[in-house]
């Protein structure tokens, strides 16, 4: 507050309740050990992204800022999966840790000022997720994989919930393409071009919005 | 190609020629000194996004990511520009020497197995640019600027060419958005949410895509 915002004492500064309602704070008392601040909270967070992002887990540096964007573009269930691309070392980077991924999710919550966490998910084993778990999970929802090279366009502007999973650099296989099929996920492609997994996430998650 | 391909003899290979066509090449021969590559060019690099994007130059991290995604995306004029939240040391980063920036174009380039590399131009100063100069560039485009709080909503699947202008961290300020209506460009909302300057231009280049 002191040397990012220099907030000085009648400066009102936006605030937030995590999980709760955002308002502003109006600073009545500040130096180098406390903070006073007249709040109120007044306004509902912004609308969230009804997608839940189910993403090969991509390599930390990576991760850690498709966190942030996918957190400020709404989206509150991100499952982190592993697929055959996925390189073995990924599942022991610090970047996985609670706090570290509290952290990011922070972070892209403070850009978009909203205040409602996501729920993230690690899923080390692809095949009991896919099989077991996913289908409950994506009940009620538009089950799509991106691929490129699938015969279907990304949808648009979509209304209702959408499941959306997203493979590793290179893809997912033709094994993890069948039991995601057999899971009800339809393959649907983003054009010609070929992204990296932040721009894909992003790109893919802007197509999604109303 | 021995390291990240592990390339053998017979290997069929993507390959594009900078500014040209693309196709494939067959290894006929690989050592450590020398590889020899059967070569067709027969198919067009994708098609170009109609899009100039006039970018407030970002932090130099930023500023490589999102050279890469917006290459990536299809752009082929990117302008970046100084405005009033600019940082002037941005201004004097190794990120702006033109064989760093041709780095990351690459990239972006053979991320989307494309060819053609875009045209990069720095703008130090906002007012001479954008009054003088920036009027000729845009003229037969849609002059759009995204500006969180605007009263229009961005547009979707424009069929036409297209000017974009992207503020920096914390936005244009009134003066440089007086001076960019002056020269016909519109404000733009996307939504509530505030985005980082990476996550906005993949997101508004990907709202804009046909």
């Amino acid at each position: 507050m002191l040397e990012v915002h220099r907030a000085r004492p009648g400066d009102e500064l936006v605030v937030g309740l995590v999980n709760d309602r955002t308002g502003i704070g109006t600073v009545t008392a500040l130096d180098a050990s406390a903070l006073c601040m007249d709040v109120r909270f007044d306004r509902d967070p912004p609308a969230a992204l009804p997608v839940t992002l189910v993403l090969a887990l991509p390599r930390p540096k990576v991760l850690r800022r498709v966190i942030h964007s996918a957190t400020s573009l709404g989206v509150k269930r991100l499952v982190l999966l592993n697929a055959f691309r996925v390189e073995k070392s990924y599942w022991s980077s610090p970047v996985l840790a609670p706090e570290a991924l509290l952290q990011e999710m922070v972070a892209g919550l403070e850009q978009a000022k909203d205040t409602v966490l996501p729920e993230v998910l690690l899923r080390p084993l692809f095949k009991p997720f896919v099989e077991d778990e996913l289908p409950g999970m994506s009940q009620d929802s538009l089950r799509l994989v991106a691929h490129p090279g699938a015969d279907s366009a990304f949808p648009r502007e979509l209304a209702g919930r959408v499941t959306l999973a997203v493979g590793p650099e290179g893809g997912f296989i033709p094994y993890e393409l069948g039991k995601l099929s057999n899971s009800g996920f339809s393959q649907v492609h983003f054009g010609t071009r070929i992204l990296s997994v932040e721009t894909a996430v992003t790109a893919l998650l802007t197509r999604l919005m109303p």
